[in-house]
């Protein structure tokens, strides 16, 4: 159970957000139960050693960057499922990843919403660490809405049981939903509840480019006015071109940006809602739009779309932006950030969860290029700067980790810090769990 | 905005949970703004004094009881509302009734789902406050769904502002879901920024009677195996006499439940579920069961469901019960709760919010026979230890306040009570919000 191998732990010091300031643990430990957890976290609170919680390392802030001296706890080998289809509940364990456990309800009729771009390789634990998105969200919500109880292991090791399988619960305060998203830094969960939904009717997609970005973010908002789509993406002309150079589906290289709209209503709504959502774009001033009800087709968009971030990724490092806004406030944003690129002269690319306001700015450098690398680090701060001053996050559901946090207070207010401090103060007394990421 | 005359303190001692340990407030503040309430926080924390917020007085667990000593602070003064149709959000204050909300925002097309059976007269705070649910949650979820952000005053009176108009937002802990369901223990919310949906499509609505509670409970599974209905209600004999004392609509009398199952799917997919769900009904036993689309007359037996506590009430002053329990496990309370009336020779009625194994047991009593009295709340006890038992919850929806906290212990274990414990300390250090609630 416990690695302390130099080579192996090499390769566990950074997430996929490669943090520079990454430390090397004292050692790897891989428990396959809450019991050896928790023996862990006593182990830990006697002698004072900080824990880093890790699930499958594609964090994008480095919430699971490895701390000099810290301990390194890894679920990866957590990978027990049951599922009830009567109560439409899954009980997991956090080392699975997210394609793992759609899997595994859907071979019982079921589905699992969340589903963040890396869902065939990011773990559930990991999800429910960051309250993690995806591209359903806009109509299905994100991971805390799908988390109905878990079991978590305290900073001394204590093994607490939060929620369960109903739907309905208002014992006590809402102690479930604090954990989801408190990435690692209140306690590590063990085991999660998961409530599920029948599976997702076939969707109706639509593609539509745009020869501009405004009218491309008139279209996302006359759409979200309309109805509520099944998915609302978005990918810049650099996405596309990045995004064409790997897959060539033929996407319009002239294009600013592109929109991929799809319906899951029932039946033949699904056509009716994508054909509302197609005459939306048309009226925005698409230069190309069209339906498609052929599951193949629809399904290559959104691939291409989940593509965009490692095709861009080709073209440089990245510095991963996650910022979002009140939806209204999409068109400043997106063109704040244009202006961001041409002030600090750096390539940004947006690719964005449009209908939901969240957008993922993709800043490449070369590192080995120290002005490119501090500007486009000025760039990374100031497109945060921009998303707050327009009432917005700078994390809509990447969690803030270590990369973040500078910006966090700036965002939430003296006020609300406080707070946060009391609350991990009550909980992590001596400051063991995943020191250093969010405060 | 202070009141201290004896006569309207009398009025605000109780909730409808009756709580005859009431005390008799200091004084009654009713503020009209944040400022205000922050004011009345920071002369209440400089001087020690307790505050027990209260919204509409609609609790039915006692969680806005006044005590002696104590300030009552009520939110019926704060009534302003913001619509905005584009994000499809409303900033509110606490003092509005939920009915006012969704009057609100349905002038702008939109719908706030979560639906008490007392929306009418139940202030959107202490929906926010307890976590309130309702009808429709079996599809759309509960109050804390429909959260995303709130303006909260702390123990000391500082103001903060937690979450806002984001759809997705994962910047630091989940502090406004924290904050849903604490029943003021924690800090008095003083604005709401909810979620909206577009308005809800027409409904088909499916009525059945059954002999036997089991039957009724095989047609429950039936139906959320197949499919999620946007309502799922139940009520026993004994309201359906009730209720048919009060309103002569002709329900069957002899019937042991009677169930009203809705569908909102788009267009004809209403009457599509709503046929699977009458196919369940008469598959499961049904004596008689009949599909309406019809708007008028499925609304009756939707009011007739709601009308049940007062009809019930009409027999005897209640000892009202909210225990939840997995899906699986309906059958199992119905018929123990049958038992247990029985055994303590006490009338008990049982509604439920069938689809998410909520169900609101309404235990008969005469408070002028003492014996009679004991052995209901001999039976209110044993009801939360039997939901306990069979994993639910003593409070799916109406909080635990101050008639049901010993019992919270025995459900979420000592483990979670010193969690809570530990975060009531850690925000209210010096026990003056809502003290005797909860903890």
């Amino acid at each position: 159970m416990v690695v302390t191998d130099p080579d192996v732990l090499a390769g566990y010091r950074q997430d996929r957000a490669s943090d520079p300031a990454a430390g090397v643990a004292l050692a790897l430990v891989r428990p396959t139960t809450t019991e050896q957890v928790a023996t862990v976290l006593q182990w830990a609170h006697r002698h004072r050693v900080p824990v880093v919680p890790r699930g499958a390392g594609t964090g994008l802030s480095g919430g699971a960057t490895a701390q000099h001296g810290a301990l390194l706890l890894g679920t990866e080998r957590m990978r027990e499922i049951t599922v009830d289809p009567v109560t439409r509940t899954a009980v997991v364990q956090p080392g699975l990843l997210n394609a793992e456990v759609k899997r595994a309800v859907a071979e019982r009729g079921l589905w699992y919403p969340p589903d963040p771009s890396s869902f065939e390789i990011c773990s559930i634990g990991g999800n429910a660490a960051t309250n993690a998105g995806g591209l359903c969200c806009v109509k299905y919500g994100v991971t805390t809405d799908y988390v109905l109880g878990m079991e978590v292991v305290l900073a001394d090791g204590t093994v607490a049981r939060l929620g369960g399988p109903r739907l309905k619960d208002a014992a006590g305060l809402s102690l479930t939903k604090l954990f989801v998203g408190s990435e690692g830094t209140l306690g590590i969960i063990t085991e999660l509840t998961l409530r599920l939904l029948p599976a997702q009717p076939p969707q109706s997609t639509v593609v539509a480019t745009f020869s501009t970005l405004p009218t491309a973010t008139a279209a996302i908002l006359a759409i979200t006015g309309a109805l509520r789509p099944s998915m609302l993406e978005f990918m810049d002309g650099v996405a596309i071109n990045a995004v064409e150079d790997e897959l060539r589906m033929g996407l319009d290289r002239d294009a600013a940006g592109l929109l991929v709209a799809r319906s899951d209503a029932p039946g033949e709504h699904a056509g009716y809602e994508a054909d509302l959502m197609l005459d939306a774009c048309e009226r925005a001033g698409a230069t190309e739009a069209f339906r498609t009800d052929d599951p193949d087709e629809g399904e290559a968009f959104c691939a291409a779309r989940r593509y965009a971030i490692p095709a861009v990724e080709r073209k440089g490092p990245l510095l991963l932006e996650d910022v979002g806004v009140p939806l209204p406030r999409l068109g400043d944003l997106v063109t704040g950030i244009a202006a961001i690129a041409d002030r600090r002269r750096v390539l940004v690319s947006v690719i964005a969860h449009a209908g939901d306001g969240n957008t993922h700015p993709l800043i490449v450098h070369d590192p080995n290029d120290p002005d490119e690398t501090a500007r486009a680090h000025q760039a990374f701060g100031e497109i945060m700067d921009l998303a707050i001053g327009l009432g917005g996050t700078i994390t809509g559901e990447h969690g803030v980790g270590r990369l973040k946090k500078a910006w966090l207070p700036d965002q939430v207010g003296p006020e609300v810090m406080d707070l946060t401090r009391r609350i991990k103060d009550a909980l992590d007394p001596n400051g063991i769990l995943n020191p250093g990421a969010v405060l």
